[in-house]
């Protein structure tokens, strides 16, 4: 079978080798431990290397890579309403180029799987694949509270599961709800058990600013998001929850009892000036499942994990005024093996039988030169160009830091740009 | 002369020709407008390329590159003993080393400028004018309360000015009081009578933290540090105060009539969870002059400009609950034009006669792949790595990201740490 042998590399402050058959880890072991005699397998020294878990962004939208910019230094609501007026130009060539992109910075900064929340999901599949990367793609609920809109989208909804049904192994299909504010109520319900009758995970915005709460609770009766959402009986472990914010005593408890998945997007948060006080903390202890994501660059402004995973401990500390908050092996889960479990992939750890998605570090310069661990020293210290290669379901998509195509990605994409605009 | 025209370049949005003569900027025209004959001047296409001001970074202690990691996930004060502990095992040939791997890395993410703030500036000196950066080194006053150890910086003191007297144009020396906590009264009054003598900058560290406060009012009859400052007559125009996190309305008065010059440095507060809400608004709007520091890379935990401008801003929306806080001409100009103000140097600005401290950004890559404008990708959605070339005092530090000798440096580095361990 084909493969790689990753000779002489760090994990987890031992030198390793690790050997990859076909998309899976097949070995790992002690440097020096392994030796391959099948001419299938590709060999590469990785002296002066570390191997960590490709990153999972928990929540993006890829297709906004182009729209970065489209609003600076303006508030949420009035963010959002440019973006859906620059997204009635939007089409299917547009959704795929700037997914292509996406993936291409997201292949540059260590991402090797993404939760997708976007339209036009067969192309987000095609530049996915074509790409190399693996990704969850939702299709999107959102009838802006037009009954009509409902219609249309469950049918679209059902054919579209039809079409992911023949996807190859790297994309999962699964079922967004836009939000509470965008969604309609019978919408939600439908959405829900679609997706429990097939299995299917389910992403949806909660509690992202203290709007959408004060808006819930003058709607609902007294209800915050989160009681709303619980009350209809949508949270679950299959649900992922990104931003959860804006939440009481009683959302977190709810949150942890239910086992929600939440998604910390730190830089959207503070860019748009929704928040900072994320109850890492409580909603760690009560029981959720806690995950990092980027959010679409058009609010955070770029696809980075690194930058997300450094700037999430820094405010948990600073505002929780505690040092010790958010410590280096908790971010380091959030980016990775939480993630694998959140969306029921074998993703995020390195070890025999896991998925093979993987990050070669160069540890040799001077971001590394220091008495700090290998994680504080990737965390803390380096940037995503440390990452010099990245292997995503067995397969380089970047080595030394080059990405197939790239030029011509970058090409095609300025052309869309244009169209945009 | 010898010099260097930088040809279509953009610069605030225009295609622009720059010549640079000897260590300044002698033209800046529209692209086209500039001709050479002079054999001396190299001409570069920078067609796809972007010039900004080379960074300034304005509170670091660059001899501590190496020992990013001493401490992670612990307090300030905490931090600080254990650094004083580290420090017991220093000696020149570690501060030699230390800074010019701090200076490796500061080329690399564009910083020209650093305001050092160290111990064995003779060492400092030798690194960054080897590695060609500008920098204001300070001899640092720090007695702890030692009247003896006062006497002996006192003497130290005045031999290094006269050492630095025959120093090259491309380093200033300036006075460092270490903090109040740290200077024993009598000496800080000595140290800025010494400056003010001799027309030198005073670098101190000014309400870092609410102990800093609660210690001073305990001690000083109430006063908050700036209060205290104030009454010794030892704020001005000529003073970099690092940090000014935890200010009353009436020290914020202070800071402002006195025209300082106030030093952010956002990654080191929020990571030794020393506070965020910085003052910028109110500081700014009382007249003080407001500039960046990554503080030493011991805390921070790197040297990277264009990480602590994005954070900065980001910080500042999200506490002050407002999207449009620090703008992004503001961020720009606190890590360039502020700065040269602060230090009484002609640089941070590219036109006609300023110093030649100037960036080539790289801007034919996704970061820049949007309809924001160049400031915004730069510092919202890329990284450092986007810095293609470096120019200080009219010399290439980097091209193409190559800076000479880097292999040399970590290698000697490495030797260094092992010691300092």
């Amino acid at each position: 079978m084909a493969g790689i042998l990753l000779k002489n590399i760090e994990l987890n402050g031992s030198q390793s080798d690790i050997l990859i058959e076909g998309n899976s880890i097949s070995d790992v072991a002690p440097a020096g431990k392994i030796t391959v005699k099948d001419a299938d397998v590709e060999t590469v020294d990785c002296t002066g290397k570390a191997a960590v878990p490709g990153f999972v962004n928990m929540h993006t939208h890829a297709g906004m890579s182009m729209m970065r910019g489209v609003g600076e230094d303006i508030a949420f609501h009035e963010w959002l309403d440019r973006i859906w007026k620059v997204e009635e130009k939007l089409d299917e060539d547009l959704v795929y180029q700037s997914t292509r992109l996406a993936c291409l910075e997201m292949i540059k900064t260590g991402t090797t799987t993404f939760n997708d929340h976007y339209w036009y999901m067969p192309m987000a599949y095609k530049a996915a694949t074509e790409m190399g990367l693996r990704s969850v793609l939702a299709y999107v609920i959102c009838d802006r509270n037009d009954p009509e809109e409902s219609e249309r989208q469950k049918i679209q909804c059902q054919q579209m599961y039809e079409v992911s049904r023949a996807w190859g192994d790297t994309a999962t299909f699964c079922i967004a709800i836009h939000a509470i504010y965008s969604v309609r109520e019978e919408m939600m319900v439908w959405a829900t058990r679609f997706a429990r009758e097939r299995g299917l995970k389910i992403h949806i915005h909660v509690s992202e600013t203290r709007k959408e709460i004060e808006d819930c609770k003058a709607q609902h009766g007294g209800m915050s998001p989160v009681e709303y959402l619980d009350s209809l009986g949508i949270l679950g472990p299959d649900v992922v929850a990104a931003h959860t914010l804006w939440l009481s005593e009683k959302d977190v408890e709810i949150l942890g009892k239910r086992g929600v998945n939440c998604v910390h997007n730190v830089n959207s948060n503070l860019k748009l000036a929704s928040g900072y006080r994320f109850l890492y903390n409580e909603l760690r202890d009560a029981g959720a499942n806690i995950c990092l994501g980027t959010d679409g660059c058009a609010s955070s402004n770029n696809l980075d994990m690194l930058e997300t995973m450094k700037t999430s401990a820094m405010i948990q500390k600073a505002w929780r005024d505690d040092p010790t908050a958010m410590p280096l092996p908790e971010i380091m889960s959030m980016a990775t093996a939480n993630a694998g479990k959140a969306l029921g992939l074998n993703i995020g750890r390195i070890e025999k039988g896991a998925l093979a998605d993987i990050l070669i570090v160069d540890t040799e310069n001077y971001s590394f030169l220091s008495p700090a661990s290998f994680e504080a020293n990737l965390i803390y210290s380096a940037h995503s160009d440390s990452i010099d290669s990245v292997i995503c379901n067995g397969r380089f998509v970047m080595r030394g830091r080059v990405v197939p195509g790239e030029q011509q990605i970058l090409a095609d994409a300025r052309k869309a740009l244009v169209k945009l605009l």
